[in-house]
Parts: C-alpha cells; sequence; structure tokens
C-alpha cells in the first residue's frame, strides 16, 4: 500500500485524517480489531461513502463484507500523518497559551518532543515547565543551529509574529504552528498552520444567528 | 442588502468571512475606504474571482470598475458574522488554556463579555483573571439562571468535557466553543464549535512529509 494512489489528496481529506487517527485510536485501546465503513462513520458522524471515498484515496483497506481492519488502517494514517517519525518543537511565547501547549502531555505521545520554549519577559525567562527550560529569546538562533528544531510554535502576540517569524526564516525550520491572529511571510519552502481562534469564534456567532439571518 | 441571497452560503464561505473582516478592519484602521477585488485578494492571499464569489453570496457590493466599499462591506460582513449582537460567556476549566483565553482582550472588543470563569481546583477558585473571577464549578447551575450565558467555553479534560456539556445541555446555553479533544453530544439547538488543536498539528505534520509521501 505504501505511497500508493497519494496524489490526489485534497486538504479537506487530509484535515479529516487525524479524525480517523483518533478514533481508530481510541477502537485499539477498546480491543475492536474490525469495523464496517458503516459504523465507522457512524461512530465519528460521516456517511459510510463519505469513510469509503476518504479511505480510498490512500489505496483502500476495506474488503467488501468484511470491514477495516482497524490496526492496519490507523498504522498506514498514522503514516501518511507523519506520526512515524520524530519532531523537535519549541514554543516561542511562555505566556499562559504557550504554557497551556506545554503542558498538554498529548503532542509528546505523538513524537513531537518538546525542547524548550522561549521568551522575552524576564519573569519567565528561567522557569521549567514540567521540567523544559524557558529561554531567554536571544538564545534562539544558537539554539536552533545546535539542536535542530523541526516545528516552531508561535505563541507570541500578533505584533511579535513576523519579527518571530523572520528569524524562523533563517534557520533550518520545516514548520510553523502559529497562533497568532496574523499572516506570516515565511521563507520558501517552511509549512505554515495556523489556529486562529478568533476566526473560530466568529464562525460560532455566525452560525448562532444563521437561523435568523437566513430568514430575515 | 440586508439578508438578501443568503440562503446558500456554504461553510467554506462563512469559515472565510472573519477572514475577510480582519483584513477590512486592518484597512479601515489606516483609512482605505475603497479597495478592488484584486487588491484585496493580494492582500488576503485570496484570487480576485474567489473574493467576488464569496461577496457576491451576500448580495454583492462591489461597483464594476470602482471596487468595493470598505466600510460598508466591513459592516455586512460585521452583521452577518452576528457581531452586531453582544454575548455573555463564560469559561470552564481555569488552568493555562482558559486564563489564556481569558486574557485576550480581542474578544472583548467584538462583543463577547466573559462574566466568569469555573473550575473545580481550589488552588484557582477565587482567583481572579483581568478582575474576572473564578467561580466553583459547582455555582454552574445557579450561575447560568441568574446571568444568562450564550457561549460556554469549554477548556477542560477530554474526559470531564461530556460530563460537563451534560450540564449546559440543561440550561439555556446556546452554543459551546470546544477546546477538548472529544466530539460533544449536545442537546438540539445547541452549537458546538470546535477547536482540535491535536488535528491541527497532525495537519502540520503532514504537510510537512507530503512531498516525500507522495513521491515515495
Amino acid at each position: 500500500m505504501g505511497g500508493k494512489n497519494l496524489s490526489n489528496i485534497s486538504i479537506a481529506v487530509v484535515r479529516r485524517l487525524p479524525k480517523y487517527h483518533r478514533y481508530l485510536k481510541d477502537l485499539l485501546d477498546k480491543e475492536v480489531y474490525r469495523i464496517s465503513s458503516k459504523e465507522l462513520g457512524k461512530l465519528i458522524g460521516f456517511t459510510a461513502s463519505q469513510i469509503r471515498q476518504d479511505l480510498n484515496c490512500f489505496g483502500g483497506f476495506g474488503q467488501q463484507g468484511y470491514g477495516y481492519n482497524v490496526e492496519e488502517l490507523y498504522k498506514e494514517i498514522s503514516r501518511i500523518l507523519g506520526l512515524n517519525k520524530n519532531y523537535n518543537i519549541i514554543i516561542i511565547g511562555a505566556g499562559n497559551l504557550g504554557q497551556a501547549i506545554a503542558n498538554y502531555t498529548g503532542f509528546g505521545k505523538l513524537g513531537f518532543e518538546l525542547l524548550a520554549l522561549f521568551d522575552i519577559d524576564p519573569r519567565l525567562i528561567g522557569m521549567k515547565i514540567k521540567g523544559i527550560p524557558v529561554l531567554n529569546m536571544d538564545k534562539l538562533d544558537e539554539f536552533i543551529s545546535e539542536h535542530g528544531v523541526d516545528i516552531a510554535i508561535v505563541c507570541a502576540p500578533k505584533d511579535f509574529a513576523q519579527e518571530i517569524t523572520d528569524k524562523l526564516n533563517k534557520k533550518n525550520v520545516r514548520g510553523i504552528w502559529n497562533f497568532a491572529p496574523a499572516d506570516l511571510n515565511v521563507a520558501e519552502g517552511i509549512i505554515v498552520e495556523n489556529v486562529n481562534l478568533s476566526e473560530s469564534l466568529l464562525t460560532l456567532s455566525y452560525l448562532l444567528n444563521e437561523k435568523e439571518l437566513l430568514s430575515g
């Protein structure tokens, strides 16, 4: 299977994969080893045909009438998501949000190893969060050169986000997970994934008013 | 314009509206009052035709050759996003993530008024975050009845998320902004917007490996 038929994955399918990954892990934890697209769909809230269509992108795992092999599917989706590798990560901005991410243990289990946090606030520099040090921002360049960093998580205020990105652009960072409400200009080859909380909240406020709006 | 032609907005368009909203606000702050779809597209990173198509969903604001009236468009998108109203919000879970959200001043400006945070941890109960109290979780029911809450922000660990939702299901909460990595079962009429950070990070790790994967 590995790597076949992978040329046409849309970003919409990619964004559904982590959800499959999570549900398949839950099934394995419950010792469920085989599941039909119908049952899986009911669990996740997708239609069975959506599921068959999504999973067919990766060469198809189900056997007609037998359902999916949960373990095999979980492993293959893990591989597609790049979870067969380890990633060195750092967090830039050690305020509440940066600390919240540092405290979340789930990422470590998936292979994302947090090496350090960085900040400019002297009250934060020198702290340890789950044993991980908060370093002075002026050590960033040196640290990246020395340790190698795959993913930088930007948890800094909007006004500092591009300045930080300019620093990252000059180093061998491969990806930026950006929580600042700003669209970053990155060097070629660096991939940015934005988590824009305001956009999510505004989507919710839209949905709260949708009925009224559409009938208006 | 208000409310016309609004029956066919896809969720994909809705999710782009907050971005328009943010860029139009920036333009107004810079005293730019008129912009072409081409210029706006260049700014946001969408094609001009994408922009025309999106904004046509709401009845169309541009005049051929004159571009868009930034202020009018900003106001109309604000209205569509429900930002002409105010929302009472609470945060359930006053750990780092809950505090990060409470500390973010941007939401208040958009009309989301934080009334209280709730937690079960005695070390957090009684604290104030930007003047907003952290209350004991056992006061939740009473508080909602007394003050009215439009949106509850769930920042609790996964294992508590459904239990909290069950409480909210019995009250007149209209929306849940859910940060727990769990799909919540809500009562009819309650709208959930999920922010699943793991899904976002896994999308990034996919994208970091996409080239290799597709050429494999």
